[in-house]
């Protein structure tokens, strides 16, 4: 068995890093505050024994060695990165509860045969920098560096320059690592654990998704002066194609769902009919020609309304990934440790992304869940009792040690 | 005549100072641009003979002394601040309108009984800064100056403190001057003088006004894994509530309009369902009642969609005045100008608030209209001709000549 106490400190440690303002954190990929973030994940890897590498994504790799140095070693690890109103958790947990199987590791003088390496993927959030999980994409071959590096956030700033800003940008080719086996611990981010009152998910698949970034053009005018029939209201075509994101998603009940988070109005002054706006349509399925039917009636619903409306729209697709089915042997892997254990469990699809959706396309991979209180994430309120981090901090060391064969 | 010439170079000159992105302006209220627009405009007017006061609201007062100094002085004058994707003219034209008929004067060797003073006056458009005409509210003794020096901008920056950091903070109190009269020309920002191929526009009434900041309160959630049913998206909301506004103000056509321009969506990331949306509703009509019944209607339908989906909502009355009745004599004054002029003419009603809307609660007060290209306004694209602007400065120029007494 794990530490728990020992993870749960940890886990508080680093949310001392880009505090949020309700409890959570604001420790948003590329900041100040990830650099921080990284420097005492570094440290804490150095004192279990790891050596770290870094790759020219930013994505770091402590390495603990196994007995065997010629066999390919056991990956494990999640993000550092979190919302800009993030939970203390959401891809923490899986980064820290890789560190702490090592510590156990330590505690109890166990080697495996493979060496384990924990990783930290950068940008998995995606909000500052679309697409989430940018850098673990990059590292399984599914987008190119250069496309990465030249990602934009709101400011202009580009992924690459703030990279190489705040100190992370390492060396090490990206990608180059082969993996005996890939295993993600992460938070459920949904209510279904916690409903049930199981211990442990056994992810078995994940939903795949799909992101439109729709910009609608008006004509700025003055709201007090244009008559009504002369206006192009660009906010107003916005909330008519925000009403079918809903209703197209509910058509697919309970297989799909969809919503903007992300949404600008320009030039957002009280008195101008807004002449564009700027909003991201996020729909996932576990059901990819659900995803595809979503996506296709979206844009035609969305084309009428601009159509009828005489506003112009554009549509530019930035993130997606299809859906995702883990490999038998590591779910396999992770059932036999839930069970070993005695932590009740059951069979889960991954509702959000990870970066073990796309890594599981290089290497065997599989994900552990734990629950999360009212299945709420993105929320500073995020929460988790200690327990249920250490029921899935367990599981994940068994999985791996089996895995790593001990 | 004024100097058609003279004018349109020195709002040339003017528009040089916080250049848009595409033609026109981004000064807006006390940002340093601003306070570059007021040096310029100070310069001018000393130049032209004027002496210049400015009070705790950093309204600036360029008195052109008349022949009888117990006279109270005729007041003309407009804002030059600008919206952030604004145009060259709005506000602009009836600053610059009111120098120049100061230096055709100098050039006539005219003088009057009354003084005549030119006016800025602070934050006009209230983009920056909620409500518009904020300054020349607290000098007609609309809001008090504690009040307005506590408006705070998106970054939480106050109206008093702006004000001070870039220098045009005077001590004059606010409100003390008297006036005889006050005289504004603006642009119509509205496309009906230049439909009906009128040179002027002679001000009758001004529509009254209502801006109501909503407040939509959901739950911040992972868009991918939080079930459709558990969801609380007050983005969703918000887009509901548009439709509303817009079915309401098409209710009372011809005699009203509505839209929200402003739209904050919290925290605003792709994968994450709003937790919060912050928008503006602007109503307005010429009649009371139908402002009212707009405000009343749309406050029921609002409060029905957030009960009907689990959604806070809270109401904040930012912004508003009552329709506006000009003076008879000033209005016959304007009227008597075009028509002495030979220039086409028509009463009006602004769609637009303006200064003078607040200035007509304290003094007798009109307004001039000249036409601007496709009716548009608020955009960086407002266009106006030369001659337009002459016909609209030579109107102004004659009313005023007449109401302080060649
Ligand atoms: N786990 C998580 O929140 N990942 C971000 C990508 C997504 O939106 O699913
Ligand atoms: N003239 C003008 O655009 N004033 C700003 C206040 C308003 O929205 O009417």
């Amino acid at each position: 068995r794990i530490n728990a106490d020992r993870l749960w400190d940890s886990l508080m440690e680093m949310a001392k890093i880009g505090p949020g303002v309700a409890g959570g954190n604001n420790r948003q990929t590329l900041t100040d505050e990830d650099g921080e973030g990284r420097a005492l994940f570094q440290k804490w890897c150095e004192e279990a024994g790891c050596t770290m590498g870094l790759d020219t994504m930013g994505n770091m790799f402590a390495r603990y060695e196994g007995t065997d140095p010629d066999a390919l070693p056991v990956f494990v690890g999640s993000h550092l990165d979190t919302q800009p109103t993030g939970g203390k958790y959401d891809g923490i947990l899986g980064v820290l509860g890789g560190l702490e199987l090592l510590r156990s590791m330590n505690d109890l003088g166990v080697k495996t045969k493979h060496p384990i390496v924990v990783t930290n993927w950068t940008n998995e959030e995606g909000t500052r920098f679309a697409p989430a999980m940018l850098a673990s994409g990059v590292f399984a071959g599914m987008h190119t560096q250069d496309w990465a590096h030249a990602r934009e956030d709101a400011e202009g700033l580009k992924f690459g320059d703030e990279l190489a800003r705040i100190g992370w940008k390492g060396d090490e080719p990206v990608g180059e690592r082969k993996m005996h086996a890939f295993f993600e611990l992460h938070i459920e981010q949904g209510p279904i654990l916690e409903a049930e009152g199981k211990d442990v998910g056994v992810v078995t698949h994940g939903q795949g998704l799909s992101w439109t970034q729709v910009t609608v053009t008006g004509k700025d005018a003055h709201t007090g002066s244009t008559p009504m029939p002369m206006r192009k209201n660009a906010g107003l075509g916005m909330a008519r194609m925000l009403e079918q994101v809903e209703e197209i998603a509910w058509s697919h009940k309970p297989d799909a769902v969809g919503a903007a988070g992300h949404i600008d109005v320009y030039p957002n002054s009280r008195n101008v009919i807004p002449g564009k706006v700027v909003f991201t349509v996020d729909f996932r399925s576990p059901q990819l020609d659900v995803i595809k039917d979503m996506e296709t009636r979206f844009k035609a619903a969305a084309q009428k309304i601009a159509d009828d409306m005489g506003l112009g729209v554009e549509f530019e697709k930035v993130g997606g990934f299809d859906p995702v089915e883990f490999d038998e042997g590591c779910v396999t892997a992770v059932r036999n440790a839930a069970e070993r254990l005695g932590y009740s469990h059951r069979n889960i699809v991954s509702g959000a992304g990870h970066d073990a959706c796309w890594i599981n396309r290089m290497a065997p991979t599989a994900m552990v869940m734990c629950p999360c209180v009212d299945g709420l994430s993105h929320n500073e309120a995020e929460e988790i009792s200690k327990e249920w981090a250490a029921a899935g901090a367990d599981v994940l060391m068994h999985a791996v040690l089996e895995t790593a064969e001990v």
